[in-house]
């Protein structure tokens, strides 16, 4: 061939726009999931969901030009679903049910779009805010992540020149493979990637789920990506997240349905969801008050997601409440998916092995890690503690406390009445690096 | 970038096949319309399928390797229909209806695996035979096509250089964008692809479909091919072909059950098909018998596709039997898709406007006209005429009589038989170039 292909060089030199977000699926299967149930029991709940910097010393928006992310996040709002993914969603079996998702549902979300955005400067940060319908700012989580994430990427390697490039993802990959290595050793593991909102970018996620599925086979049972598990023919995974207890807690009258939050959510998603998909996310106002006060029928529910604790002491303190109930902890499921590295998945499963069944939910290690890949050091390319967070539910502050106070966000007064009332025990500060 | 990605370039030097047919629904949509029915209604009928070169002149035993035709038809056979096909055909639209297929064919359908070949070298022609059930044989025409025309291009572009190559696909592209402009000038033409048998590659036909959906927009109303239309958010169109006829008609155990089964097959199709699918295929025993013997109901069907008259004869030969049996040609529908090109095209356009709603099957010379292309002649690269027809069913020998003497297939005993019966008015020799 000649060695330029003139006119994909054209194209690739002229082109407006590189989209990040291409797809509407391109977001975590849960999102779908719970929009189902939001958009059956709670279509008129306004939330505004808020994009959240823990790393106060990452200037965003010293880093990001406002203009390309504005350009991101209009492309976003353009996108529809297209006929073949309506077609998947309609028939493909997610956690081996049929038709997961109802007709009506599929119907109203062939014309589902992402609502407005508010973005504005302030000093080195952005504050960007989706104000509007619950089942609609939901489905800005994910993309307003990668969209930030992957600007932030590109904008760091502005600066490597096509050697230093081609050597940072080769050392990159050679980094992925040495973990994937690892984890073979690791007999029967469940593997997962969940790493989309903070991936490096998308075409690196999808590497390293490619490179997941050759690499570690039946060990690697899918991906939270909705666009990839299609792509891929892997299965779609994931739950529920803490926006459904943090919407049902800012909307309760009194005290009393403030404290009843944590299990009405369970109820409300029961109603629709059955099997492997009945995955408690206990952290949301701290794990032990909510042992402490669950109704017997929480222990008959499949597993649960310690998301915020320790992974060796969450899980065990979740077994005891397992035994406490007469069950088998054998029987049942814990999925890790709090800061996962190798270290701590081999950790985790070495103490839990034969105990429980478990699964681990690998995120941001496994879609962006980057250091030590670049020729020399660069801010830009570490993973930073971003998240995207209901902020506010019909006008009232939305809180969530964590069993790492690190984690919690919200107005620090509604933080503290929601101490007084659940209590603060067994909470314990781990510095929050992903 | 680096000159060369390494990774790459050992991939590329070391691979040990580059499959020509990489999925089942590389295929033409009418062969799953027409297999649900064969399914549903002849499910324990032997059909065998074989080549026939029409071109003497061209010697495919000579020109493609033996051990490589094998490699590909070995490959074809081991596929499966994936998740995501599945899912699609299941839940796609096609001709405006949901669900054409019904679960009980898709469920066997998904288990659906190409039957065994026979092939011979006979001199420098090879024989190429498929024997069993005809639910199973009948898929194995457009895959067998596809594979030794491409096998053929390949063999021919061995010979070329680096920018020879990228010459002669730039001459290509030119081409089929020039005759694009031209039909862009024809309003509300309707053209679709019916190239996939006879194209050049599946590269090249991806690239024509692509072509054309940017180049005519709404005047491009799809394609035959089942993949690409998947693919590309396109219409899979197609309807029936000569395989029905000629079955039912060696099937036919005297000569009234004969005179009968072109309309026989009609009811059948009627039984699975309406709407938009109802196109009458008339000339599989001559147009001109078919018409004059017709039951009345046959000009209630949405339209005809005459396939080996001259289009402008052909055409207005079927418009006087819709006004013979008090229809208005204005609401009925022809389809053109007999070796037409450009120059065809326009001036069937230009003679039906207004008069008869019509739609061109485009094949051939869209997807492999690679006339003066090369920087030297190569008759390789010249499109042939090929086609792989039933031959035999329940072991009594298959015959097609066509309207053009050039077209007809099957053993000559047989033919002047079925042309007793028949009649052999208004058959008129064309050459047949593709």
């Amino acid at each position: 061939m000649p060695k330029t292909d003139i006119a994909r060089r054209v194209y690739n030199h002229t082109w407006k726009l590189d989209p990040i977000c291409r797809s509407l699926l391109d977001t975590d299967f849960y999102k779908l999931l719970m929009l189902q149930m939001i958009w059956g029991l709670y279509p008129h709940v306004d939330a505004t969901f808020t994009l959240i910097n823990r790393n106060k010393k990452v200037f965003l928006a010293d880093e990001i030009d406002e203009g390309e992310l504005r350009e991101q996040l209009d492309h976003a709002r353009a996108i529809r679903f297209s006929k073949k993914e309506m077609i998947w969603l309609a028939g493909n079996t997610f956690y081996g049910r049929k038709q997961i998702f109802q007709p009506e549902f599929l119907n109203w979300l062939a014309d589902f779009r992402l609502p407005e955005y508010e973005l504005k400067r302030d000093g080195g940060q952005y504050e960007l805010n989706f104000h509007g319908r619950w089942m609609e700012t939901t489905m800005w989580e994910i993309p307003a992540l990668a969209i930030i994430n992957e600007l932030r990427s590109r904008a760091a390697m502005r600066a490597l020149g096509p050697f230093a490039l081609d050597v940072l993802y080769a050392r990159a990959k050679a980094k992925v493979w040495s973990k994937v290595e690892r984890l073979k050793k690791l007999p029967d593991i469940k593997i997962s990637d969940f790493g989309t909102r903070r991936r490096h970018s998308f075409l690196w996620q999808r590497w390293c789920v490619e490179a997941l599925k050759e690499g570690i086979g039946d060990s690697f049972t899918g991906t939270s990506n909705v666009l990839l598990a299609m792509d891929t023919d892997l299965e779609a995974l994931g739950t529920n997240a803490h926006e459904l207890p943090m919407v049902l807690a800012a909307l309760a009258k009194n005290d009393e349905e403030l404290r009843a939050s944590p299990y009405k959510v369970l109820q409300d998603w029961q109603s629709y969801y059955g099997g492997n998909l009945l995955i408690v996310l206990p952290d949301a106002f701290g794990t032990e008050s909510f042992l402490r006060d669950a109704p017997s029928w929480v222990a008959d529910w499949t597993g649960f997601r310690p998301d915020s604790a320790p992974p060796i002491e969450g899980g065990e303190r979740i077994m005891e409440f397992w035994r406490q109930h007469g069950k088998d902890p054998r029987d049942k499921l814990l999925i890790f998916s709090d800061g996962l590295d190798v270290d701590t998945i081999e950790s985790a499963y070495r103490h839990f092995n034969g105990k429980v069944r478990m699964a681990f939910g690998w995120g941001t290690n496994l879609t962006n890690d980057f250091e030590d890949c670049a020729p020399r050091e660069i801010n830009g390319l570490k993973a930073i503690s971003m998240v995207c967070k209901v902020s506010k539910a019909n006008g009232r502050p939305a809180v969530k406390l964590s069993d790492n106070p690190e984690k919690a966000t919200g107005d620090p007064k509604e933080i503290q009445r929601y101490l007084k009332l659940f209590g603060a025990q067994n909470r314990m500060s781990r510095a929050v690096l992903v």
